[in-house]
Formats: structure tokens, C-alpha cells, sequence
């Protein structure tokens, strides 16, 4: 039997809902797959908030950075928003993600046949999207070297250049094209990234770099989606691109997300917030927190096969008809978040 | 007669093909209301890098400082691409917003019925669309004080809190809602935004103001762009978000935009590019510029009549079926950008 820790941190809002559910659909797939976990449940955001007084707890931090993987189901909420930005359940977050040095954040934005409906893009222009946003997370404008982006001004930046590799690396196990998102005709920190993804491309000759301006992605993504394949680009940018291009999908309860290191725990979440308005009423869609807990399989402990139990019993749930409320549409089964975890268990 | 002097600055690729046909309309328009004008046209952008070495020649900046308008084509091209920063075409753009000090961006977008269907949103979600982004167009990352977003540390800006009356101005003449775009969960400069905008709102009881964080701004976007009707937000979200929401409309090729300072002359311009791949091949849709020369009448001019003559000139032409190759769809007339000149001016 393999054996691995993973942290839980549930977070805030429908987080508890969908990091219970998914706990046990990860427990079920690892066990089929000779996989043992062991849990540890920590506090973060509001609810660190409310019992320690800041949104990410030292012991949170310490477990985390000790485990093989983090799942994180959502954080914040109108109770903290009028905080001070250190007591925002936000900068917990922001400051996860630096803690845990996870530079590259993954993604995807699939339009499943199940769902192509629900995109509010017509059917020949939503049908077959499938790209992956990788946004640069612990650099940019987020983190106080506003002209940096993730890329000293000379260009010299260890975790800047080892995320290209791990971009081109992505690309190249999708279909091998690489989209570099920029504003290199005003901003000086694109020109330094343009080059910076250039050089590194030299290495990667059977993926097909280009660049576009983020404007320009912006309208593209609406226009026509299916051009993408691997997008890159930087944090501020990759923060309001990915959050289109999940729109386009119709189904942003669908989407899970990687964050990645060079080495130490990934993080893995839902890309969906904290939904305060439905939380404690079993109305959540899991399945991106589940399909992030595929993601924790595949990138973070490279357990495969497990992943894609996960993954096919997603499908085979919907295609059995189960919906929550977010996704459905007439014809199908109405069900809620816990019934809709147990749907994907029969199918694992 | 009223007399007004115009600098004209055609620009690059389609850019002077579009100011040729829409001076004559301009001129039209003009006359019919009692108006007449005098034009100058002067280099800027790769032209002029290629006549004088710059992208914005002195002489062409102080004609536009002492015109009561400036209409503006379009500017940029492949040639160019390469330069240095300060040799892009593109410099001389954000060079002349910075000296005429048009700080308030304001780009409609609007799906008219006619073109509704050039839209990839569904039907039902595009119809109707029409929304007005106001964007921060002389602050921000774009000038060099990264963390400013047009208000300096202590909030004191007097530029951006002109600006900010003015979009409250804006909202009040259209449906009276103000939707202010920030990032104000993680960014300071935009906690201070944030701040400003609300302050002033006291004073504009019958504008409905609300908050939205830039990310899921894209998102709304996409999903319910009939919940907009004034978006306010700094120069490089209003750079994208301006961008996502023309493209929704499906045709960038119908749209006007309008620079506007405190005083002094404002500048017009079609939020379209340069368009070097169809350049000078009579293919461009003139329909954007015409309509900025629209706006160059009411919002520069305070001309409301002329400029109703444009609008009402450009939707008859439409409503009689004429198309350029952009906006194309079956059972429609397809027409040459200087054909389609030739058809508003029969409807002016
Ligand atoms: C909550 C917020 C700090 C966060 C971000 O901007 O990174 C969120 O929008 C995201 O994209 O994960
Ligand atoms: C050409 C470029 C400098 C410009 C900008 O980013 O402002 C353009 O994208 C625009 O929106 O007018």
C-alpha cells in the first residue's frame, strides 16, 4: 500500500460541503488503486479568521508545507470583506500560495459534450473547447514588484524561468501549442517575459510558440475559443483571462485547478469561491473540487490511474443525468451536493 | 456658421482610408447642421516613425493641442513590431493621450439588432447589450506608477477624482447605474479606488452604484452582459475588460471610442486596430470611425444635432443592407470601405 498525507482545508462558505464530499470520493479511488491517505483537516481564511484571529494560521502553514498534497475548497466571504487587508480571508490565500512557493497555476477550461449547453456562447463556438490557463501565482503586481511579473528587470529570475520550462513541458502533453499572453507594445515587464519565453522555446522545437497581446487574448477567448491550447501569462492577467475563459465553459462548478512548485506539496481548488449566498444548504456542485482531487492525483502525487477513475466516474455521473443546480437543464436529475457525491462514488 | 478645426491623424494600415471616407461624412453632416470645418491632417504612429524618426512629431502634438478635435484612424503594423519602446507606434498613441491629457476613455458597446447575429453569444444573451466602459486612460501601470491607477498613495489625485465625477456624470445621462471595477481584494491601489469612487457617489444620489473585482467582471461579461450599463476601471483593466466587451458585441469594426480631458480638445478614434493585412485594399469597415466622428460631435463639439445625423445615417445604411465584408451575413449587400462611405452619405 502507498501512503500519503494530504491536508484538508475546507475554508469557508460551501467549502466544508464540497471538501467532505470530495474526501470521501479520494479516499474510495486511492483505495481501489492500493492507495492509503491519511487526512488532516486545518483551519484557513474566515473560519482561521474567527478562531485564531488571521486568515492563515502558523500550524496551517506547517502542516501544509509538510504534507504530499493540499486540497482547498473555497475562502471569504460579506462577513470579512470590509477587514483590512491583512485580516482578509484573500491574503490567507495569497499567502498559501507563497508559503508553499506554487508558482505555476493550472487551469483548465474544458467544455464537456454533457454541458456545451449551458456556455451562453453559441453551440459551434463553445462545443469542443479544451485549454489550460497557466498563470504565473506568486509574482506580479500581487506581490509588491509591481514592473516584475514574476521576472527581475534583468531577467533573471530562478522561478520565473523554471515555470517556462514547466509551461513548454505542459504544452507539449497537450497538443503542443503555447500561447504567451503579453502587453510587450506598452509594458516593459512583457518585453522582458516575451524574451524570456522565446529563449526557452528554442529548447521545446515540437511546440508551437506565439504571442498575443492581452487585450487582444481577451476578445479572442470570446470570439473563438477553440484557437487555444496552453495559454501562459502572468499573474494579474492570468487571474481575469482564466475567469473568462471558466465562463465560456457555462460551468465554472466543473472546474478544478492545480498550483504547482518546483518541489514540496501542490495545491489544488476548485476555481469557484465560496458561494456564502448557498452555503450550509446542499446546493453546492462538488464535482470541481473532485476533479481537483484528480488533478492532486495526476500533478501531485503522479498517481494516474487513480486520476482518471476520478475523472471517468465524473463523466459517467453525468452522463447517468445527475446535475446540480448550476448545471442543470431540463431532462436531468436535480440532485444535491451530498447525493451528487455519492453518484460519483457508485461510479468510481 | 459655426467653425471648428479638426486635426486628422489617419495613422497606419486602414487607418487613412477610414479617415478619408469619414471626413466626408464629417463634412456633410457638418454643413447640413450649419457647420463648417477645417481639417489638418498630420503624421503620427509608424508613419510617422517612418517620415521623422518619432512616433509622435512635435508639430503633430501641438496642432492637436490647439485643434477643438482630433479624430484619429488607426495605428501600428508588423514593420514596427520589433522597435525599441520608444520607436513603437504605440508610444506615440500613449504619448498623445499623456500631452493632450485625456484622462476618461469612454467606449460603447452595443449590439445593434441588425447585427446581432455577429455576435458568438447566444440570442438571447447578446441582444440588447449596450454598455459604456469609461476607462482611467493616463494613470496606472501604463505610466510608470505602478501601484497608482491614476491616484497617487494618499488619494489625492485631482485628475482621477475629476474623472470620477465625470463617469458619475456619464451613468447619470444613461440608465443611471455605475458598476466601479477593481481588484480591491488584493491590490491597495485599488482599496484607495474603491474608496474615491464611493466618496463622490454621496453626491450622485440617483446613480445605483456597485463594486465588482475585475476577475469576476470577465466572467459577468460573458455570462449576463445585460446587467451592465456603465463600467468604470483603471487603464489596464479597462484595456481588456473594454476589449472583451467589444468583441461580445460581435462587430469591433462598428465600434467608437472618445478620450476626453478636463479641457482642451478630445480624441476620437475606432477601437479597432490597423488592420495591416487588409490595408489598402478598400475591405475595412469605415462604420467605427464614422461613428467616433459621431462622437467627436456630441461628446467634443456639444454638435447633439450633427451628431444624431451620423448615428441615424449609419443604422438607415445599415437597415438597407449594406455590409462590409466584417459584418457580412447572408441576404445583406456586400460592400468596399469606400462604398460604404458613399451609402451613409446618402442617408446623412
Ligand atoms: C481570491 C483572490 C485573491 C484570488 C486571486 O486573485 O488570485 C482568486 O481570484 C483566484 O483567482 O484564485
Ligand atoms: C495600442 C495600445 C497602446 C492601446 C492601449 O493599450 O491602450 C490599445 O490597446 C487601446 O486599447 O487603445
Amino acid at each position: 500500500t502507498k501512503r500519503y498525507s494530504i491536508t484538508l482545508l475546507p475554508g469557508d462558505g460551501i467549502g466544508p460541503e464540497i471538501i467532505f464530499v470530495t474526501k470521501n470520493v479520494l479516499k474510495l479511488a486511492g483505495s481501489l488503486e492500493g492507495i492509503e491517505f491519511s487526512f488532516q483537516e486545518m483551519p484557513m481564511g474566515g473560519a482561521a479568521l474567527d478562531l485564531t484571529g488571521v486568515p492563515l494560521p502558523e500550524e496551517t502553514l506547517s502542516a501544509a508545507k509538510k504534507a504530499d498534497a493540499i486540497l482547498l475548497g473555497a475562502i471569504g466571504g460579506y462577513k470579512w470583506d470590509k477587514n483590512e487587508k491583512h485580516l482578509k480571508p484573500e491574503t490567507g490565500l495569497l499567502q498559501l500560495r507563497e508559503g508553499l512557493k506554487v508558482f505555476a497555476n493550472l487551469r483548465p477550461a474544458t467544455v464537456l459534450p454533457q454541458l456545451v449547453d449551458s456556455s451562453t456562447l453559441k453551440k459551434d463556438v463553445a462545443e469542443g473547447v479544451d485549454l489550460m490557463v497557466v498563470r504565473e501565482l506568486t509574482g506580479g503586481i500581487y506581490f509588491g514588484k509591481p514592473r516584475g511579473f514574476g521576472i527581475n528587470e534583468k531577467g533573471e529570475d530562478i522561478g520565473f524561468n523554471t515555470e517556462v520550462y514547466a509551461t513548454h513541458e505542459i504544452a507539449r502533453k497537450r497538443r503542443g501549442q503555447l500561447c504567451s499572453v503579453d502587453k510587450a507594445n506598452v509594458l516593459e515587464a512583457s518585453m522582458l517575459w516575451r524574451k524570456r519565453v522565446t529563449a526557452i522555446a528554442s529548447e521545446y522545437p515540437d511546440v508551437e510558440l506565439s504571442h498575443m497581446y492581452v487585450d487582444n487574448a481577451a476578445m479572442q477567448l470570446v470570439r473563438y475559443p477553440k484557437q487555444f491550447d496552453t495559454i501562459v501569462t502572468n499573474n494579474i492577467f492570468g487571474d481575469i483571462l482564466s475567469d473568462e475563459a471558466s465562463m465560456i465553459t457555462g460551468s465554472i462548478g466543473m472546474l478544478p485547478s492545480a498550483s504547482l512548485g518546483e518541489s514540496g506539496p501542490g495545491l489544488f481548488e476548485p476555481i469557484h469561491g465560496s458561494a456564502p449566498d448557498i452555503a450550509g444548504q446542499d446546493k453546492a456542485n462538488p464535482l470541481a473540487t473532485i476533479l481537483s482531487a484528480a488533478m492532486l492525483l495526476k500533478y501531485g502525487l503522479g498517481e494516474e490511474n487513480a486520476a482518471k477513475r476520478i475523472e471517468n466516474a465524473v463523466l459517467d455521473t453525468l452522463n447517468r443525468g445527475f446535475r446540480t443546480g448550476d448545471i442543470y437543464s431540463a431532462g436531468n436529475k436535480l440532485v444535491g451536493c451530498k447525493e451528487m457525491g455519492e453518484e460519483v462514488l457508485k461510479s468510481v
